[in-house]
């Protein structure tokens, strides 16, 4: 999968809600829960469907706080994959308990 | 539960297998699986564990290996508390599919 382009870049991040580019490989967000166990039950969705594309973000659960990085590696910045999984990541945190 | 001096920690690190000192507040251990979601199954007995004696490391999952981090912020440093958290930790990673 190729590299996207600073303009390819910047319209996806216009259609995806709450995430931040940290620099050129990685774009992060942060997702709150009210209680802890919730959040953990939101890393096993995130890391099953991980899995199953074989592509996994970089993870954090810093009590109700779990954070998600993701870049792709191989392709040594964003893809069209980081962001149809970021977006992903986003339906599955409104469905999910928080 | 009440800070640790330099002492009581330096004696407490000996016993303590493979972790390390972050510095004056934190120690961590990174535990390496062989695939991804034993790792991810490793995480949730920590968080079963930690929400029971309501005290919460810092957990990343960085694709197949897995940091703790733990303090005791109401301490303000490293408590009896921790330790033995770190150990059980320990006890669990052994006992897991690696």
């Amino acid at each position: 999968m190729e590299r996207l382009n600073e303009e390819q870049i910047a319209k996806e991040m216009e259609n995806l809600a709450d995430w931040k580019r940290v620099n050129e490989k990685w774009v992060e967000r942060r997702y709150r829960f009210k209680n802890y166990l919730s959040g953990v039950r939101f890393v096993n969705e995130i890391a099953e469907y991980a899995e199953k594309k074989k592509h996994h973000p970089f993870i954090s659960i810093d009590y109700k706080v779990v954070t998600l990085k993701i870049s792709s590696w191989q392709a040594k910045g964003l893809t069209d994959l980081d962001f149809e999984m970021a977006e992903y990541f986003n339906q599955l945190y409104n469905k999910a308990e928080q």
